[in-house]
C-alpha cells in the first residue's frame, strides 16, 4: 500500500494532526483528505471524532505561569543527555511569525505568550529574555523565581551565556529552530564562557512534553490561476534565472509563504497565514521538490503539481541535500530564515552553502495584475464588512453596551459573511481607552474593557480572502450621548497622525527609493509637537498570504529594498498616550507608477490607497489640515461613499453618508 | 645624544620629510623643528634648502598614464619575493580621506588620481577597479592595456581575484593598508581561487619606487585650550570610561583626527586636514601613548603632553601592543579604520582584539561650547571672504574675464588674508557651466573653462581656521551684460534645491533621529519633478579638523548614529544636468536643542545655520516658494547683511546689500 494510504490508516495520528491545526473556516473541508468523496455521514462522523478529540485533549498550553514540573523534567532530560543547558527560542523550523501549537515550546515551558522571546535553561538557573514590549507581560506570565526575566538589549542572552555557562559546559540547541547566523552567535557566546554549543538530534522538550500537539494537518490546495495570476512554471523559470545569476545551482526554501507562492498552493496549518508547512528545493537547471506531509496533499494539488514538482515526505529533505552536495552543486540558503540544520547537513555532505536571500521574496512582493485586481476586490468586500461594523458600533457603543471582546466577535462574524473569506489575517487588536495605547494589545477575559462613551477606541483588524489579504486600523470616538466632542488634545493628536498618513499616501518618489527614506513623512507633524510613535510605519502584505511579508517596509530601520510597483504595504502612523488612549490610522497602499512631469529624468512612483473605510471625522480638527489635506480626505471619503452607497441597507447607508460627508462645505 | 637629536642630525632626511608635507601656510614655521630659536638667517637658509630640494625632486607622481616600467619593476619584485600578485589600495595606514605623497602608491603605479580605487597586479595581467564617479577618469588616466579597468560593483575585485588568481597562487598585500575586515574579504577571495593571501613585511612598491617621497614632517603643535574647550586629561578620562563600559582595557587609535582631538594637538602632514600622522594607545586604567616621528614634535607640544602622554617613535607601537597582549589586556580596535597589521600583531601576541568603534569619533563630533563659538567666529570670517569674492566675481565675470582657475586662486588669496587662516579644507570645486555637473570636479589646466556670461557657476570651497573648519557651496548666475535672466529651467531647479535646503534647515525632530531619517526632506521637491541628486545631503565637519568626519551624516545610506547637539553637518542638496550645469546650495548647520512645545513628550532638536553668504536671488523663482520659505530666505539674508554691512568697503557693501535684499517688498 502506498505511503499516503499507510499514513491514512493511522486514523488517530491523522486526527491529532487535524486538531493541531487552527479550526478551519469550513469544518468539513479536511474530511476529503481521508475519505475520497465524502458523503454527509462521513463528514458528520469525522468532524465529530475531531471535535471529541479537540475537547478531550489538553496540550498543556494556556497555563501562565507554566507548572514548575516542566522545568524540572527538562533539566532531568538534559542531564540524561549530558547537557548543561538548553536554548529555547520562540521560532519553529520556518522562522515565521505564526507557529503551530506543537512548536510553542517556549510558552509550554515558561508560560510566556508574547511574540518575541527566548529562554535559556541551565542546571541551576534559567532566564527568559524579552524586548521592551513584553517586560510587563513577562512578569505576569512567567514565574520569576524559575526564569529570571531580562531585557533583550540591556542584558543580551549572549552575554548571559558567556557569564553563566560553566567552563567546559555544553549548551544544547535545536538546529532546526535557529538560523546559521543565530547558531554562530550562540557558539561565540559559549566559547566566551569556555564552553561549547552542541546541536541536539531531537528536541529535549519534545521528549518531556507529554501532551505535545502533533504537527498540524490541513488540506493543501491549489491556489487558482485567476487569483495567482502567474503559473508555477513561469515562477519557477524566473526563480531559476535569478539563482543562476547568483551562481547557485539550487536553493532550499524554508519559508512556507515562499513555497506557497512558488507552487501556487495554500494551506491552513498555522493561524492567520494560509500556508502548508513544508520545505522545498528549486534547481537552477529545472526541477523542484516539495517536502510535505503527504496526508495534507489534496488530490487537486497533487494533480496541479504533477508535471512540475516532485513531492516527497519531509524526512526526504536530508537525503536530497546530501545528493546535491555530493554532486558538487552550490546550494543557496537564506541565512536570515533557513534552519542551521540545513547548513550543517550541506556542509557535512561536503558543500559549503551559498548565502543568498530567499529568491521568492522579491517577486512575491511585487503583485501581478491578477493579484492586484484580487487585492482591490478583497478590499471592497472587507471595507463593506468594516463599514457595517462601524455603523453598528456607532449605534450600540454610545449606550455603553459594547466590550472589546464583543467588538472582536461581531467584526469577525460580519467579515465571515463575505465572499471568499478564509479567516482573519491576525488576531484583532481592539483597544478601548488605555488599552489602545498598548501597541501589541490582544484582548482576553482579564483585560476586556467596555467601550466608554466619550472615549477613544482603536481597532486594528484584517482578513484573509481567496483573492487578497487585508489589514486596516480605524480609531473612533465613542460618541457621548450628551454630545460632547472628543477632547481637544485627542483631536490634535489624531489630526497629526492623519496628516502623516496623508503625507505618505500622496508621496511621489523616484524609482529606487526605499521605505526607510519615506518613513519620516508620516512622523514630521508629530515630531514638530515633540511626539512620535515607536513602531514602523508600514509593512508588506501578501496576496492571500502573510499579513506581514518582506522584503520592503516603511520604517526608520534601514532597508536596501526599493519600493517597486505592485508591492502592497501598510500606511499606519499612530500616537499612543500610555494609560489614556491610542490612535492609529492604517490603510493598505499599492505602489504604482506615476506619470512623470515634463523634464523628469527618473521614473516616478507613488501609492494607490486600496483600503476603503471612513476615517472618523469626529476626531479631526479641520483647522490643522491644509487645503490639500482636506481635499485628499474629502476625495477619499467620496471614493468610499461611492463604492458602497448603493449596496448598503438604509441605516448603514445613512450612517456611511454622514461618515463620508466632506469637511469642506459643498 | 637623545633620539630626536640624532634624527635631527640627519638634515637631508629631515628636509625630505619637510618637502613631503604640503607647503605650509607660513613657510618658516617648520624651521624651529630643527633650530631651537631660529633667527632670520636660519629661516632663510633652511627654507632655501627646502625650496631647492622641492624644486629638484621628482616623486614620479603626476604622470598619467604611469610609465609602463613601473608595473614591470613591481612584477619583478613580486617574483623575487615568490608572490603571484599584489593588491594596491588607495589608502594609507590611517584609512583617511587625504594621504601624503609617499602613500600615493596607486597613483604612482597606474596614473589614476581619483579618490577611490584599487588595483590588483598578477603576473600576466592587472586590473583597476573604480566606482561610477571615476569610470571616465580612469580611461583618461590609466593605460587600459596594462590595467584593465572595471566598475567596482559590476565586477567586484573579490570576484576578479577568485577567477584570476592561479590555484595555489599567493596574493600579497600590505597589512598596514587594509582593515581587518578588508583583509578577511581578500582572504576569502583567494580561498575561492584555491590560492592564499600573504601579508608582506614591507611594501614591494616602496622597494621599486626610486624617488618615493619620505614620510611627511610638519610641526605638531598644541591646539590651544581657548579653541579646544576641553583639556586632554578630561577627554582621556571620558574615553577611558567609554572603553571600560565596553569591556576593553585599552584602545588603539589609528585615525589621525581622533588622535589630534584627544591630545589637543594639530599638525600639517597631509593636505587639507590639520593633523600629524601617528598612532596612539589609550588605556582604560589611565595613561596614553602617542607614537609619532619625534622630529615633528614641537617643544610646546612636548610640554603640553608631558604629564598625560608618553611619546615614542612609531616603531615602538608593535612592542607596546605585544606588552598589552602579553599582560592579557583586552585591546579594542575599530575594524573600519585600523590596519590589519595591528589586529595581527595583537593576535600573534596572544590577545584577540575587541572590535569597537573608535571611542573618539562620537565625542569629537559633538562640539563643546568653545568649539561652537569658534565655528561661529570662523564662519563669520569665512563668509566675509566669500562675500568679497562674490562681489568681485559679479564685477568681473559678466565681462568674460574670469576662468575657473582664476576663481580658485582669487578665492584662496582672499581667504588667506583672514585671521587664523590655516589653509583650505579641501580642493576648491569651481565648475563653470557643464563642469558644474561633475560632482567631484577639480579644475586643471586642461579642463579650465571661462565663466560664460549667462551661465551657471558652482563654487564649493572651504577653509581651515584655528578656531573652525568651513565648507560652503554657492551657485551663481554669471550675469549676462544684456540683462537676460537665468533660464526658467535653471530657476526652477535652483528653487527646488533651495526648498530642499530650507526644509532641512528648518527641520524639527526628536532626540534619537538619524540623518538618514531626515535626508528625504532635502529631496522631496526634486522628486516631485522626477529629479534627484546622486550624493549624500550632509556630512559631519570637524573643529579645525577633517572637513568630512563621522559618525553622523545626512544621507539615504543607513545610519544608526543619532544627530546630537553640538554636531556640525553640511546641508547640501543639489541638482546636476550632465553637459549643462550643476546646482548645489551648501551651508553648515549646528545641531541644537529646540524648545519643546507644551505637551511634548520627547526632547526636540533642530539646526542652526552657521554659514553666512548670500544665496543668489537671480536664480530663485519666487513664485515656487511658500510664504514660510520666503520668510526663511529673507531672514537668512537679513542675518548675513547685518553681520557684514558695517565692515565692508563701499562697493562690496553695496553689492551685499543688493544681494541680501528681501524677496518680499518691505
Amino acid at each position: 500500500m502506498a505511503e499516503t494510504d499507510r499514513l491514512r490508516a493511522d486514523e488517530e495520528a491523522f486526527l491529532r494532526g487535524i486538531v493541531a491545526a487552527p479550526e478551519p473556516v469550513d469544518p468539513a473541508e479536511w474530511v476529503r483528505l481521508i475519505v475520497d468523496a465524502p458523503g454527509e455521514e462521513d463528514v458528520v462522523r469525522w468532524t465529530g471524532r475531531a471535535a471529541a478529540l479537540r475537547a478531550s485533549s489538553d496540550d498543556g498550553l494556556g497555563r501562565s505561569p507554566a507548572p514548575a514540573e516542566r522545568l524540572d523534567a527538562l533539566r532531568e532530560e538534559l542531564s540524561r543527555r549530558g547537557l548543561d543547558g538548553f536554548v529555547v527560542p520562540l521560532a519553529d523550523e520556518h522562522q515565521g511569525e505564526f507557529v503551530a501549537p506543537r512548536a510553542r515550546r517556549l510558552a509550554w515551558l515558561t508560560g510566556f505568550t508574547g511574540s518575541a522571546g527566548l529562554a535559556i535553561v541551565l542546571a541551576e538557573e534559567a532566564a527568559i529574555f524579552v524586548d521592551g514590549r513584553y517586560t510587563l507581560q513577562v512578569e505576569r506570565e512567567v514565574d520569576a523565581d524559575r526564569f529570571s526575566p531580562h531585557h533583550l538589549t540591556d542584558r543580551p542572552p549572549h552575554d548571559w551565556i558567556a557569564s553563566r555557562l560553566p567552563a567546559d559546559g555544553k549548551l544544547g540547541y535545536d538546529p532546526w529552530l535557529h538560523t546559521p547566523d543565530g547558531a554562530a552567535r550562540l557558539e561565540t557566546a559559549c566559547a566566551r564562557a569556555g564552553g561549547r554549543l552542541v546541536a541536539v538530534d531531537d528536541n529535549p522538550i519534545d521528549a518531556v512534553w507529554a501532551d505535545q500537539p502533533a504537527p498540524p494537518i490541513s488540506p493543501a490546495v491549489p491556489h487558482p490561476p485567476e487569483y495567482a495570476g502567474l503559473s508555477s512554471s513561469a515562477k519557477l523559470a524566473a526563480i531559476a534565472e535569478t539563482l543562476g545569476k547568483g551562481g547557485a545551482d539550487a536553493a532550499v526554501l524554508t519559508a512556507p509563504d515562499s513555497i506557497a507562492w512558488l507552487f501556487n498552493m495554500r494551506g491552513a496549518d498555522i493561524p492567520n497565514t494560509p500556508v502548508a508547512l513544508g520545505f522545498a528545493i528549486v534547481e537552477t537547471g529545472g526541477g523542484a521538490s516539495l517536502f510535505i506531509d503527504g496526508r495534507k496533499v489534496t488530490a487537486e494539488l497533487a494533480a496541479a503539481l504533477e508535471d512540475e514538482v516532485s513531492v516527497a515526505e519531509p524526512d526526504a529533505l536530508g537525503p536530497a541535500l546530501d545528493r546535491l552536495a555530493g554532486d558538487g552543486r552550490k546550494v543557496s540558503i537564506d541565512p536570515r530564515s533557513a534552519p542551521a540544520w540545513i547548513a550543517q547537513r550541506l556542509r557535512a555532505a561536503g558543500s559549503e552553502p551559498l548565502r543568498g536571500p530567499d529568491p521568492c521574496t522579491l517577486p512575491k512582493a511585487c503583485k501581478n495584475g491578477a493579484e492586484i485586481e484580487g487585492a482591490r476586490a478583497a478590499h471592497v468586500r472587507d471595507g463593506r464588512a468594516l463599514i457595517r461594523f462601524l455603523a453598528w458600533l456607532d449605534g450600540e457603543a454610545p449606550a455603553g453596551r459594547v466590550t472589546e471582546m464583543d467588538a472582536v466577535a461581531r467584526l469577525r462574524s460580519i467579515r465571515a459573511e463575505g465572499e471568499r473569506f478564509r479567516g482573519l489575517s491576525f488576531d484583532t487588536i481592539a483597544g478601548a481607552g488605555p488599552n489602545g495605547a498598548i501597541v501589541h494589545y490582544r484582548v482576553d477575559a482579564n483585560s476586556n474593557r467596555r467601550l466608554e462613551p466619550g472615549s477613544v477606541f482603536l481597532l486594528d483588524s484584517g482578513a484573509q480572502y481567496l483573492d487578497g489579504t487585508t489589514d486596516v486600523t480605524r480609531t473612533v470616538h465613542i460618541r457621548d450621548p450628551d454630545g460632547s466632542p472628543a477632547p481637544e488634545e485627542v483631536r490634535d493628536r489624531f489630526t497629526r497622525v492623519l496628516k502623516g498618513h496623508i503625507a505618505l499616501a500622496t508621496a511621489i518618489f523616484p524609482r529606487g527609493v526605499t521605505g526607510s527614506q519615506l518613513d519620516m513623512l508620516a512622523r514630521k507633524t508629530l515630531w514638530e509637537a515633540g511626539l512620535d510613535y515607536d513602531h514602523g510605519t508600514g509593512h508588506g502584505v501578501g496576496s492571500f498570504l502573510g499579513v506581514h511579508e518582506g522584503p520592503a517596509r516603511i520604517s526608520k530601520t534601514p532597508s536596501d529594498v526599493a519600493l517597486a510597483p505592485g508591492m502592497i504595504l501598510s500606511n499606519e502612523p499612530g500616537y499612543y498616550k500610555a494609560g489614556a488612549y491610542g490612535i492609529r490610522i492604517e490603510n493598505l497602499v499599492l505602489v504604482v507608477e506615476r506619470e512623470a512631469p515634463e523634464g523628469a529624468e527618473r521614473p516616478l512612483h507613488g501609492f494607490e490607497t486600496i483600503t476603503l473605510a471612513p476615517i472618523d471625522r469626529n476626531l479631526i480638527e479641520p483647522s490643522l489640515l491644509t487645503a490639500e489635506e482636506t481635499a485628499w480626505l474629502d476625495a477619499y471619503h467620496r471614493r468610499v461613499g461611492d463604492a458602497y452607497i448603493d449596496s448598503l441597507d438604509g441605516d448603514t447607508g445613512r450612517w456611511l453618508e454622514a461618515a463620508c460627508a466632506p469637511l469642506t462645505g459643498r
